[in-house]
Protein backbone atom coordinates (compact mmCIF):
# COMPACT_ATOMS: atom_id res chain seq x y z
CA UNK A 1 0.00 0.00 0.00
CA UNK A 2 0.90 3.36 -0.48
CA UNK A 3 0.52 4.57 2.91
CA UNK A 4 1.97 7.92 2.76
CA UNK A 5 -0.69 8.77 0.73
CA UNK A 6 -4.48 9.43 1.59
CA UNK A 7 -6.82 6.22 1.55
CA UNK A 8 -9.59 7.08 -0.57
CA UNK A 9 -13.05 5.61 0.58
CA UNK A 10 -15.99 5.43 -1.40
CA UNK A 11 -18.94 5.05 0.84
CA UNK A 12 -22.09 3.05 0.20
CA UNK A 13 -24.96 2.39 3.53
CA UNK A 14 -24.33 1.27 6.96
CA UNK A 15 -21.57 1.96 9.81
CA UNK A 16 -18.91 -0.20 8.27
CA UNK A 17 -17.53 3.00 5.93
CA UNK A 18 -17.45 5.02 9.21
CA UNK A 19 -15.03 2.66 11.35
CA UNK A 20 -12.89 2.24 8.38
CA UNK A 21 -12.25 5.74 8.23
CA UNK A 22 -11.84 5.46 12.12
CA UNK A 23 -9.38 2.61 11.48
CA UNK A 24 -7.38 4.77 9.08
CA UNK A 25 -7.01 7.61 11.18
CA UNK A 26 -5.82 5.70 14.18
CA UNK A 27 -3.55 4.29 12.29
CA UNK A 28 -1.44 7.05 11.38
CA UNK A 29 -2.95 7.21 7.83
CA UNK A 30 -4.94 10.77 6.55
CA UNK A 31 -8.11 9.39 4.91
CA UNK A 32 -10.88 11.07 2.49
CA UNK A 33 -14.52 9.66 2.46
CA UNK A 34 -16.62 10.22 -0.48
CA UNK A 35 -20.29 9.38 0.81
CA UNK A 36 -22.93 8.12 -2.12
CA UNK A 37 -26.14 10.28 -1.49
CA UNK A 38 -29.08 8.27 0.27
CA UNK A 39 -26.78 5.79 1.18
CA UNK A 40 -23.91 7.26 3.37
CA UNK A 41 -24.18 7.12 6.79
CA UNK A 42 -23.57 11.13 8.51
CA UNK A 43 -21.12 9.95 10.24
CA UNK A 44 -18.54 10.42 7.75
CA UNK A 45 -18.89 13.81 8.52
CA UNK A 46 -16.80 13.22 11.38
CA UNK A 47 -13.80 13.02 8.55
CA UNK A 48 -12.87 15.02 5.54
CA UNK A 49 -15.52 13.92 3.21
CA UNK A 50 -17.73 15.01 -0.17
CA UNK A 51 -21.08 13.89 -0.59
CA UNK A 52 -21.87 12.71 -4.35
CA UNK A 53 -24.50 11.17 -6.41
CA UNK A 54 -24.46 7.96 -8.13
CA UNK A 55 -23.73 9.17 -11.18
CA UNK A 56 -20.99 12.20 -10.42
CA UNK A 57 -17.81 10.01 -11.31
CA UNK A 58 -16.21 13.07 -12.92
CA UNK A 59 -16.44 14.69 -9.53
CA UNK A 60 -15.05 11.55 -7.84
CA UNK A 61 -12.44 11.45 -9.93
CA UNK A 62 -11.54 15.03 -9.63
CA UNK A 63 -11.94 14.89 -5.67
CA UNK A 64 -9.83 12.37 -5.79
CA UNK A 65 -7.23 13.90 -8.17
CA UNK A 66 -7.58 16.57 -5.63
CA UNK A 67 -6.79 15.12 -2.78
CA UNK A 68 -3.33 12.63 -4.07
CA UNK A 69 -5.90 9.70 -3.38
CA UNK A 70 -4.41 6.47 -5.62
CA UNK A 71 -5.35 4.10 -3.22
CA UNK A 72 -9.61 3.04 -2.84
CA UNK A 73 -11.62 1.34 -0.95
CA UNK A 74 -15.25 0.90 -1.98
CA UNK A 75 -17.32 -0.26 1.09
CA UNK A 76 -20.52 -0.61 2.51
CA UNK A 77 -24.03 -1.76 1.62
CA UNK A 78 -25.93 -1.07 -1.41
CA UNK A 79 -29.21 -2.58 -0.87
CA UNK A 80 -31.41 -1.33 -3.91
CA UNK A 81 -29.95 -0.41 -6.96
CA UNK A 82 -29.66 3.27 -8.00
CA UNK A 83 -32.79 5.29 -8.85
CA UNK A 84 -31.54 5.81 -12.79
CA UNK A 85 -33.89 9.00 -12.43
CA UNK A 86 -31.94 10.74 -9.61
CA UNK A 87 -28.10 9.39 -10.46
CA UNK A 88 -27.04 13.24 -11.33
CA UNK A 89 -24.90 12.02 -14.15
CA UNK A 90 -22.47 14.69 -15.01
CA UNK A 91 -19.86 14.66 -18.46
CA UNK A 92 -17.12 12.52 -17.49
CA UNK A 93 -19.78 9.93 -16.84
CA UNK A 94 -21.31 10.61 -19.59
CA UNK A 95 -19.06 9.25 -21.59
CA UNK A 96 -18.75 6.32 -19.34
CA UNK A 97 -22.57 5.64 -19.90
CA UNK A 98 -22.45 2.65 -21.28
CA UNK A 99 -19.75 1.06 -19.15
CA UNK A 100 -21.94 3.08 -15.81
CA UNK A 101 -25.15 1.28 -16.91
CA UNK A 102 -23.64 -2.16 -17.23
CA UNK A 103 -21.72 -2.05 -13.60
CA UNK A 104 -24.94 -0.80 -12.00
CA UNK A 105 -27.64 -3.32 -13.63
CA UNK A 106 -25.22 -6.55 -14.48
CA UNK A 107 -26.22 -9.46 -12.94
CA UNK A 108 -26.16 -9.96 -9.49
CA UNK A 109 -22.95 -9.66 -8.56
CA UNK A 110 -22.29 -6.37 -6.32
CA UNK A 111 -22.51 -3.17 -7.82
CA UNK A 112 -19.30 -2.39 -5.72
CA UNK A 113 -17.46 -5.25 -7.93
CA UNK A 114 -18.74 -3.82 -11.09
CA UNK A 115 -17.38 -0.71 -10.10
CA UNK A 116 -13.73 -1.76 -9.69
CA UNK A 117 -12.73 -1.66 -13.41
CA UNK A 118 -13.87 1.70 -13.87
CA UNK A 119 -11.84 3.10 -10.80
CA UNK A 120 -8.16 0.55 -11.91
CA UNK A 121 -9.25 1.96 -15.70
CA UNK A 122 -8.12 5.37 -14.47
CA UNK A 123 -5.27 4.36 -12.39
CA UNK A 124 -6.71 3.80 -8.65
CA UNK A 125 -5.46 0.53 -6.68
CA UNK A 126 -8.61 -1.03 -4.74
CA UNK A 127 -7.80 -2.22 -1.43
CA UNK A 128 -10.16 -4.26 0.78
CA UNK A 129 -11.19 -2.46 3.46
CA UNK A 130 -10.25 -5.55 5.72
CA UNK A 131 -6.60 -4.27 4.77
CA UNK A 132 -6.98 -1.22 6.28
CA UNK A 133 -9.11 -2.38 9.35
CA UNK A 134 -8.24 -6.10 9.96
CA UNK A 135 -11.03 -6.11 13.13
CA UNK A 136 -13.29 -5.99 10.49
CA UNK A 137 -12.40 -10.08 9.90
CA UNK A 138 -11.76 -12.76 12.72
CA UNK A 139 -8.85 -14.73 13.54
CA UNK A 140 -9.50 -18.85 13.77
CA UNK A 141 -10.62 -19.27 16.49
CA UNK A 142 -13.87 -18.38 18.99
CA UNK A 143 -15.33 -14.63 18.41
CA UNK A 144 -18.46 -14.47 20.65
CA UNK A 145 -20.87 -16.25 22.83
CA UNK A 146 -20.77 -19.07 24.58
CA UNK A 147 -18.05 -21.91 23.99
CA UNK A 148 -19.06 -23.97 20.75
CA UNK A 149 -19.16 -27.82 21.09
CA UNK A 150 -15.35 -28.31 18.60
CA UNK A 151 -15.53 -30.29 16.36
CA UNK A 152 -19.27 -29.48 15.86
CA UNK A 153 -20.25 -31.68 13.16
CA UNK A 154 -22.79 -29.64 12.13
CA UNK A 155 -20.61 -26.83 11.44
CA UNK A 156 -18.49 -28.99 9.34
CA UNK A 157 -21.48 -30.16 7.61
CA UNK A 158 -23.40 -26.14 7.10
CA UNK A 159 -19.29 -25.05 5.88
CA UNK A 160 -19.58 -27.80 3.40
CA UNK A 161 -22.57 -27.53 1.79
CA UNK A 162 -22.03 -23.62 1.79
CA UNK A 163 -18.50 -24.43 0.09
CA UNK A 164 -20.52 -26.55 -2.39
CA UNK A 165 -23.24 -24.01 -3.52
CA UNK A 166 -20.33 -21.10 -3.48
CA UNK A 167 -18.25 -23.13 -5.87
CA UNK A 168 -21.51 -23.20 -8.18
CA UNK A 169 -21.89 -19.24 -7.53
CA UNK A 170 -25.11 -19.51 -5.89
CA UNK A 171 -24.66 -18.18 -2.44
CA UNK A 172 -23.06 -18.17 0.38
CA UNK A 173 -24.76 -19.43 3.96
CA UNK A 174 -26.38 -23.02 4.85
CA UNK A 175 -27.85 -24.40 8.18
CA UNK A 176 -27.13 -27.90 9.51
CA UNK A 177 -28.84 -29.50 12.02
CA UNK A 178 -28.14 -32.62 13.52
CA UNK A 179 -25.56 -33.11 10.81
CA UNK A 180 -27.98 -32.40 7.97
CA UNK A 181 -28.44 -29.64 5.77
CA UNK A 182 -31.95 -27.80 6.46
CA UNK A 183 -31.22 -24.95 4.38
CA UNK A 184 -29.35 -23.49 1.68
CA UNK A 185 -29.21 -19.64 0.50
CA UNK A 186 -29.82 -18.41 -3.17
CA UNK A 187 -31.28 -15.25 -3.88
CA UNK A 188 -33.60 -15.09 -0.68
CA UNK A 189 -29.96 -13.61 1.24
CA UNK A 190 -29.03 -15.15 4.81
CA UNK A 191 -31.94 -13.15 6.99
CA UNK A 192 -34.77 -14.96 4.91
CA UNK A 193 -33.11 -18.29 4.94
CA UNK A 194 -32.90 -18.24 9.00
CA UNK A 195 -36.77 -17.02 9.08
CA UNK A 196 -37.27 -20.32 6.88
CA UNK A 197 -35.26 -22.29 9.49
CA UNK A 198 -37.56 -20.81 12.26
CA UNK A 199 -40.87 -21.38 10.48
CA UNK A 200 -40.13 -24.97 9.46
CA UNK A 201 -39.52 -25.95 13.20
CA UNK A 202 -42.60 -23.95 14.35
CA UNK A 203 -44.91 -25.60 11.74
CA UNK A 204 -43.33 -29.50 12.81
CA UNK A 205 -41.45 -30.20 9.92
CA UNK A 206 -37.99 -29.56 11.92
CA UNK A 207 -38.11 -30.57 15.42
CA UNK A 208 -35.43 -29.81 17.92
CA UNK A 209 -34.92 -28.74 21.53
CA UNK A 210 -33.32 -25.84 22.97
CA UNK A 211 -30.73 -24.42 21.39
CA UNK A 212 -28.87 -26.94 17.85
CA UNK A 213 -27.66 -26.27 14.71
CA UNK A 214 -25.29 -23.99 12.98
CA UNK A 215 -25.61 -20.84 10.37
CA UNK A 216 -22.29 -21.34 8.26
CA UNK A 217 -21.49 -18.47 5.91
CA UNK A 218 -18.10 -18.08 3.76
CA UNK A 219 -16.82 -16.38 1.09
CA UNK A 220 -17.35 -17.89 -2.78
CA UNK A 221 -13.68 -19.00 -4.14
CA UNK A 222 -14.23 -16.99 -7.08
CA UNK A 223 -15.80 -13.44 -4.71
CA UNK A 224 -13.61 -10.06 -4.72
CA UNK A 225 -13.43 -9.57 -1.09
CA UNK A 226 -11.81 -6.36 -1.90
CA UNK A 227 -14.97 -5.27 -2.20
CA UNK A 228 -17.88 -7.85 -2.01
CA UNK A 229 -17.25 -9.95 1.18
CA UNK A 230 -20.28 -11.65 2.68
CA UNK A 231 -20.91 -10.32 6.16
CA UNK A 232 -22.66 -11.20 9.78
CA UNK A 233 -23.83 -8.32 11.97
CA UNK A 234 -26.26 -8.04 14.81
CA UNK A 235 -29.22 -8.70 12.63
CA UNK A 236 -27.78 -12.28 11.95
CA UNK A 237 -26.84 -13.57 15.56
CA UNK A 238 -30.46 -12.30 16.74
CA UNK A 239 -32.07 -14.21 13.22
CA UNK A 240 -29.88 -16.92 14.56
CA UNK A 241 -31.20 -17.02 17.58
CA UNK A 242 -34.82 -16.44 16.63
CA UNK A 243 -34.69 -19.27 14.42
CA UNK A 244 -33.38 -21.75 17.74
CA UNK A 245 -29.34 -22.38 16.21
CA UNK A 246 -26.97 -22.38 18.29
CA UNK A 247 -24.82 -20.71 16.45
CA UNK A 248 -22.31 -19.32 13.76
CA UNK A 249 -20.01 -20.37 11.72
CA UNK A 250 -17.88 -18.32 9.03
CA UNK A 251 -15.01 -18.62 7.29
CA UNK A 252 -11.82 -16.57 9.14
CA UNK A 253 -10.65 -13.77 7.46
CA UNK A 254 -12.77 -13.89 4.70
CA UNK A 255 -16.08 -12.89 6.40
CA UNK A 256 -16.86 -9.67 7.39
CA UNK A 257 -18.14 -8.84 11.17
CA UNK A 258 -19.95 -5.09 10.77
CA UNK A 259 -20.70 -3.48 13.85
CA UNK A 260 -18.11 -6.20 15.64
CA UNK A 261 -19.25 -4.58 19.06
CA UNK A 262 -22.78 -4.68 18.98
CA UNK A 263 -22.57 -8.14 17.20
CA UNK A 264 -20.65 -9.62 20.36
CA UNK A 265 -22.78 -8.16 22.57
CA UNK A 266 -26.22 -9.39 20.63
CA UNK A 267 -23.87 -13.10 20.68
CA UNK A 268 -23.49 -13.08 24.20
CA UNK A 269 -27.02 -11.75 24.99
CA UNK A 270 -28.33 -13.91 23.03
CA UNK A 271 -26.46 -17.23 23.99
CA UNK A 272 -25.63 -17.69 20.41
CA UNK A 273 -21.77 -18.46 19.48
CA UNK A 274 -19.68 -17.14 16.76
CA UNK A 275 -16.70 -19.58 15.68
CA UNK A 276 -14.35 -18.70 12.95
CA UNK A 277 -12.67 -21.80 11.00
CA UNK A 278 -9.34 -21.76 9.45
CA UNK A 279 -8.96 -22.94 6.04
CA UNK A 280 -7.75 -26.38 7.54
CA UNK A 281 -11.20 -26.17 9.16
CA UNK A 282 -9.19 -25.40 12.47
CA UNK B 1 -40.39 -60.38 -11.93
CA UNK B 2 -42.02 -63.21 -10.65
CA UNK B 3 -45.48 -62.28 -13.13
CA UNK B 4 -47.23 -65.56 -12.48
CA UNK B 5 -47.46 -64.53 -8.86
CA UNK B 6 -50.08 -61.74 -7.16
CA UNK B 7 -48.23 -58.36 -6.44
CA UNK B 8 -48.85 -57.05 -3.13
CA UNK B 9 -49.03 -53.60 -2.53
CA UNK B 10 -48.47 -51.47 0.79
CA UNK B 11 -50.53 -48.09 0.11
CA UNK B 12 -49.60 -45.29 1.78
CA UNK B 13 -51.43 -41.80 1.31
CA UNK B 14 -52.80 -40.58 -2.14
CA UNK B 15 -53.49 -41.53 -5.43
CA UNK B 16 -50.89 -43.58 -6.51
CA UNK B 17 -51.20 -46.33 -4.57
CA UNK B 18 -54.50 -46.99 -6.80
CA UNK B 19 -52.96 -46.12 -9.94
CA UNK B 20 -50.55 -48.84 -9.12
CA UNK B 21 -53.24 -51.53 -8.70
CA UNK B 22 -55.14 -50.52 -11.55
CA UNK B 23 -51.82 -50.51 -13.71
CA UNK B 24 -50.48 -54.43 -12.40
CA UNK B 25 -54.72 -55.46 -12.99
CA UNK B 26 -54.32 -53.89 -16.56
CA UNK B 27 -50.88 -55.89 -16.77
CA UNK B 28 -53.10 -59.42 -16.33
CA UNK B 29 -51.89 -59.64 -12.80
CA UNK B 30 -53.82 -60.10 -9.61
CA UNK B 31 -52.76 -57.65 -7.13
CA UNK B 32 -53.68 -57.66 -3.27
CA UNK B 33 -53.47 -53.85 -1.76
CA UNK B 34 -52.43 -53.86 1.85
CA UNK B 35 -53.58 -49.98 3.27
CA UNK B 36 -52.27 -48.71 6.09
CA UNK B 37 -55.23 -47.40 7.64
CA UNK B 38 -55.50 -42.97 8.26
CA UNK B 39 -53.81 -42.86 5.28
CA UNK B 40 -54.38 -45.30 2.38
CA UNK B 41 -56.91 -43.56 -0.39
CA UNK B 42 -60.26 -45.36 -0.67
CA UNK B 43 -60.12 -46.08 -4.09
CA UNK B 44 -57.73 -49.67 -3.05
CA UNK B 45 -61.05 -51.02 -2.29
CA UNK B 46 -61.85 -51.54 -5.43
CA UNK B 47 -58.91 -54.51 -5.59
CA UNK B 48 -58.57 -57.26 -3.02
CA UNK B 49 -57.52 -55.38 0.10
CA UNK B 50 -56.99 -55.27 3.75
CA UNK B 51 -56.60 -52.24 6.00
CA UNK B 52 -53.84 -52.50 8.67
CA UNK B 53 -52.38 -50.30 11.39
CA UNK B 54 -48.74 -49.60 11.63
CA UNK B 55 -47.64 -52.03 13.62
CA UNK B 56 -49.29 -54.60 12.76
CA UNK B 57 -46.68 -56.44 11.04
CA UNK B 58 -47.13 -59.68 11.83
CA UNK B 59 -50.82 -59.39 10.11
CA UNK B 60 -49.21 -57.76 7.08
CA UNK B 61 -47.10 -60.99 6.82
CA UNK B 62 -49.79 -63.41 7.46
CA UNK B 63 -51.62 -61.58 4.69
CA UNK B 64 -48.81 -61.78 1.99
CA UNK B 65 -48.60 -65.45 2.55
CA UNK B 66 -52.06 -66.45 2.11
CA UNK B 67 -51.91 -64.58 -0.58
CA UNK B 68 -48.96 -66.40 -1.72
CA UNK B 69 -47.26 -62.77 -2.25
CA UNK B 70 -43.18 -62.33 -2.89
CA UNK B 71 -43.16 -59.44 -4.55
CA UNK B 72 -43.88 -55.98 -2.76
CA UNK B 73 -44.64 -52.19 -4.04
CA UNK B 74 -44.23 -49.91 -1.10
CA UNK B 75 -46.14 -46.70 -2.30
CA UNK B 76 -47.99 -43.68 -1.26
CA UNK B 77 -47.00 -40.46 0.44
CA UNK B 78 -46.12 -40.63 4.17
CA UNK B 79 -47.13 -36.93 5.08
CA UNK B 80 -46.55 -37.37 8.60
CA UNK B 81 -44.52 -40.11 11.06
CA UNK B 82 -47.08 -42.86 12.71
CA UNK B 83 -48.82 -41.67 15.82
CA UNK B 84 -47.23 -44.19 18.34
CA UNK B 85 -50.43 -44.30 20.25
CA UNK B 86 -52.02 -46.14 17.63
CA UNK B 87 -50.13 -48.07 15.58
CA UNK B 88 -51.39 -51.48 16.86
CA UNK B 89 -48.29 -53.62 17.84
CA UNK B 90 -49.05 -57.23 17.42
CA UNK B 91 -46.62 -59.76 18.53
CA UNK B 92 -45.17 -60.31 15.23
CA UNK B 93 -44.01 -56.31 15.25
CA UNK B 94 -43.33 -56.52 19.34
CA UNK B 95 -39.95 -58.28 18.43
CA UNK B 96 -39.11 -56.51 15.97
CA UNK B 97 -40.03 -53.60 17.92
CA UNK B 98 -36.53 -51.99 18.22
CA UNK B 99 -36.01 -52.16 14.08
CA UNK B 100 -39.87 -50.64 14.05
CA UNK B 101 -39.01 -47.65 16.14
CA UNK B 102 -35.60 -46.91 14.08
CA UNK B 103 -37.41 -47.68 10.66
CA UNK B 104 -40.57 -45.31 11.68
CA UNK B 105 -38.51 -42.33 13.18
CA UNK B 106 -35.03 -42.90 11.22
CA UNK B 107 -33.36 -39.94 10.31
CA UNK B 108 -35.12 -38.02 7.03
CA UNK B 109 -35.24 -41.07 4.96
CA UNK B 110 -38.72 -41.78 3.63
CA UNK B 111 -40.26 -44.41 6.20
CA UNK B 112 -40.36 -46.63 3.21
CA UNK B 113 -36.92 -47.03 2.68
CA UNK B 114 -36.78 -48.19 6.22
CA UNK B 115 -38.80 -50.21 5.95
CA UNK B 116 -37.47 -51.79 3.28
CA UNK B 117 -35.07 -53.93 5.02
CA UNK B 118 -37.60 -55.41 7.35
CA UNK B 119 -39.79 -56.93 4.38
CA UNK B 120 -36.22 -58.21 2.55
CA UNK B 121 -35.15 -59.70 5.56
CA UNK B 122 -38.61 -61.98 5.77
CA UNK B 123 -38.11 -62.87 2.00
CA UNK B 124 -39.94 -60.61 -0.01
CA UNK B 125 -38.67 -58.70 -3.52
CA UNK B 126 -39.44 -54.72 -3.52
CA UNK B 127 -39.88 -53.80 -7.11
CA UNK B 128 -40.26 -50.23 -8.01
CA UNK B 129 -44.12 -49.01 -8.84
CA UNK B 130 -42.66 -47.49 -12.12
CA UNK B 131 -41.93 -51.07 -12.74
CA UNK B 132 -45.23 -51.95 -12.53
CA UNK B 133 -46.86 -48.99 -14.07
CA UNK B 134 -44.09 -47.36 -16.82
CA UNK B 135 -46.81 -44.25 -17.39
CA UNK B 136 -45.52 -43.20 -13.23
CA UNK B 137 -42.34 -41.75 -14.96
CA UNK B 138 -41.58 -39.52 -17.77
CA UNK B 139 -39.84 -40.73 -21.69
CA UNK B 140 -37.14 -37.89 -22.19
CA UNK B 141 -38.82 -35.05 -24.43
CA UNK B 142 -41.92 -32.61 -23.43
CA UNK B 143 -44.63 -34.04 -21.27
CA UNK B 144 -46.92 -31.42 -21.42
CA UNK B 145 -48.02 -27.49 -21.77
CA UNK B 146 -46.37 -25.58 -24.14
CA UNK B 147 -42.96 -25.97 -26.30
CA UNK B 148 -40.27 -25.43 -23.94
CA UNK B 149 -36.89 -23.43 -25.32
CA UNK B 150 -34.75 -26.47 -25.97
CA UNK B 151 -31.50 -26.12 -25.08
CA UNK B 152 -32.99 -23.79 -22.29
CA UNK B 153 -30.24 -22.35 -20.08
CA UNK B 154 -31.93 -22.11 -16.89
CA UNK B 155 -33.32 -25.93 -17.32
CA UNK B 156 -29.74 -26.89 -17.39
CA UNK B 157 -28.29 -24.62 -14.79
CA UNK B 158 -31.20 -25.53 -12.62
CA UNK B 159 -30.42 -29.92 -13.13
CA UNK B 160 -26.64 -28.51 -12.88
CA UNK B 161 -27.56 -27.18 -9.36
CA UNK B 162 -29.84 -29.93 -8.31
CA UNK B 163 -27.64 -32.34 -9.13
CA UNK B 164 -24.96 -30.98 -6.65
CA UNK B 165 -27.18 -30.79 -4.36
CA UNK B 166 -28.54 -34.17 -4.29
CA UNK B 167 -24.87 -35.34 -4.29
CA UNK B 168 -24.57 -34.07 -0.93
CA UNK B 169 -27.44 -35.78 -0.29
CA UNK B 170 -29.25 -32.27 0.99
CA UNK B 171 -32.17 -31.83 -1.57
CA UNK B 172 -34.07 -32.39 -4.98
CA UNK B 173 -35.23 -29.11 -6.13
CA UNK B 174 -33.77 -25.95 -7.89
CA UNK B 175 -35.02 -22.83 -9.46
CA UNK B 176 -33.18 -20.91 -12.06
CA UNK B 177 -34.01 -17.69 -13.76
CA UNK B 178 -31.51 -15.99 -16.31
CA UNK B 179 -29.01 -18.79 -16.04
CA UNK B 180 -29.00 -17.69 -12.10
CA UNK B 181 -29.96 -20.40 -9.26
CA UNK B 182 -32.16 -18.10 -7.03
CA UNK B 183 -33.45 -21.24 -4.69
CA UNK B 184 -32.21 -24.14 -3.49
CA UNK B 185 -34.44 -26.75 -1.83
CA UNK B 186 -33.34 -28.47 1.62
CA UNK B 187 -35.89 -29.13 4.24
CA UNK B 188 -38.58 -26.86 3.18
CA UNK B 189 -39.77 -28.82 0.73
CA UNK B 190 -40.44 -28.14 -2.94
CA UNK B 191 -43.81 -26.36 -2.95
CA UNK B 192 -42.40 -24.47 -0.14
CA UNK B 193 -39.53 -23.29 -2.31
CA UNK B 194 -41.50 -22.13 -5.16
CA UNK B 195 -43.47 -19.89 -2.72
CA UNK B 196 -40.38 -18.42 -1.93
CA UNK B 197 -39.38 -17.40 -5.59
CA UNK B 198 -43.37 -15.98 -5.96
CA UNK B 199 -42.12 -13.86 -2.82
CA UNK B 200 -38.91 -12.48 -4.07
CA UNK B 201 -40.45 -11.59 -6.97
CA UNK B 202 -43.59 -9.82 -5.45
CA UNK B 203 -40.77 -8.25 -3.15
CA UNK B 204 -38.49 -7.15 -5.75
CA UNK B 205 -36.04 -8.68 -4.86
CA UNK B 206 -36.50 -10.75 -8.43
CA UNK B 207 -37.65 -9.10 -11.39
CA UNK B 208 -38.55 -10.67 -14.53
CA UNK B 209 -41.50 -10.03 -16.72
CA UNK B 210 -44.25 -12.83 -17.97
CA UNK B 211 -43.06 -16.49 -17.49
CA UNK B 212 -39.31 -17.16 -16.97
CA UNK B 213 -37.43 -19.61 -14.99
CA UNK B 214 -37.07 -23.05 -14.39
CA UNK B 215 -37.87 -26.08 -11.55
CA UNK B 216 -35.82 -28.29 -11.79
CA UNK B 217 -36.42 -31.79 -9.88
CA UNK B 218 -34.38 -34.67 -10.07
CA UNK B 219 -33.03 -38.17 -8.09
CA UNK B 220 -30.30 -38.17 -5.87
CA UNK B 221 -27.61 -40.22 -7.27
CA UNK B 222 -27.90 -42.52 -3.76
CA UNK B 223 -31.93 -42.39 -4.01
CA UNK B 224 -33.43 -45.87 -3.34
CA UNK B 225 -36.05 -45.39 -6.61
CA UNK B 226 -38.05 -48.44 -5.54
CA UNK B 227 -39.61 -46.74 -2.75
CA UNK B 228 -38.29 -43.39 -2.57
CA UNK B 229 -38.71 -41.40 -5.84
CA UNK B 230 -38.97 -37.84 -5.92
CA UNK B 231 -42.27 -36.74 -7.50
CA UNK B 232 -44.15 -34.08 -9.17
CA UNK B 233 -48.02 -33.84 -9.51
CA UNK B 234 -50.51 -31.05 -9.83
CA UNK B 235 -50.08 -28.95 -6.80
CA UNK B 236 -46.13 -28.60 -8.80
CA UNK B 237 -47.38 -27.35 -11.97
CA UNK B 238 -49.79 -24.70 -9.74
CA UNK B 239 -47.26 -23.60 -7.55
CA UNK B 240 -44.68 -22.83 -10.38
CA UNK B 241 -47.22 -21.25 -12.50
CA UNK B 242 -48.16 -18.71 -9.36
CA UNK B 243 -44.16 -18.03 -9.27
CA UNK B 244 -44.31 -16.99 -12.25
CA UNK B 245 -41.75 -20.11 -13.76
CA UNK B 246 -42.09 -20.77 -17.07
CA UNK B 247 -41.53 -24.86 -16.75
CA UNK B 248 -40.48 -27.64 -15.05
CA UNK B 249 -37.67 -30.02 -15.59
CA UNK B 250 -37.43 -33.56 -14.77
CA UNK B 251 -35.21 -36.36 -14.86
CA UNK B 252 -36.41 -38.54 -17.02
CA UNK B 253 -37.23 -42.18 -15.57
CA UNK B 254 -36.44 -41.42 -12.10
CA UNK B 255 -39.13 -38.21 -11.07
CA UNK B 256 -42.37 -39.46 -10.33
CA UNK B 257 -45.58 -37.50 -12.15
CA UNK B 258 -48.10 -38.37 -9.76
CA UNK B 259 -51.56 -38.03 -11.02
CA UNK B 260 -50.26 -37.77 -14.58
CA UNK B 261 -53.70 -36.85 -16.00
CA UNK B 262 -54.09 -33.77 -14.08
CA UNK B 263 -50.42 -32.76 -14.03
CA UNK B 264 -50.94 -32.41 -17.60
CA UNK B 265 -54.20 -30.49 -17.60
CA UNK B 266 -52.88 -28.37 -14.94
CA UNK B 267 -49.93 -27.89 -17.30
CA UNK B 268 -52.16 -27.34 -20.18
CA UNK B 269 -54.33 -24.87 -18.61
CA UNK B 270 -51.43 -22.80 -16.75
CA UNK B 271 -49.19 -22.95 -19.61
CA UNK B 272 -46.63 -23.97 -17.87
CA UNK B 273 -43.80 -26.64 -20.17
CA UNK B 274 -43.03 -30.10 -18.56
CA UNK B 275 -39.84 -31.34 -20.10
CA UNK B 276 -38.08 -34.52 -19.10
CA UNK B 277 -34.56 -34.76 -19.76
CA UNK B 278 -31.98 -37.75 -20.11
CA UNK B 279 -28.98 -38.41 -18.78
CA UNK B 280 -26.83 -36.76 -21.77
CA UNK B 281 -29.31 -33.02 -20.99
CA UNK B 282 -31.34 -34.29 -24.29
Amino acid sequence: MHEAEPLGIIAAGGRVPVQVARAAAKSGRACFVVGLEGLADRGIEAFPHAFVKWGQIGRVHDLLQQHGIRELVLIGAVDRRPDFGAIGVDLFALRLMPKIVKALTGGDDSVLVNLIGLFEEHGYAIVGAHEVDPDLVAEPGPVAGPAPNVPDDDARTAMEAAGAIGRLDIGQGAVALDRRVVALEAAEGTDAMLRRVGELRANGRLRWRGRKGVLAKRAKPQQDLRVDMPAIGPRTVDAAAEAGLAGIVIEAGRVMIAERDETVKRADATGTFILALGNGGS
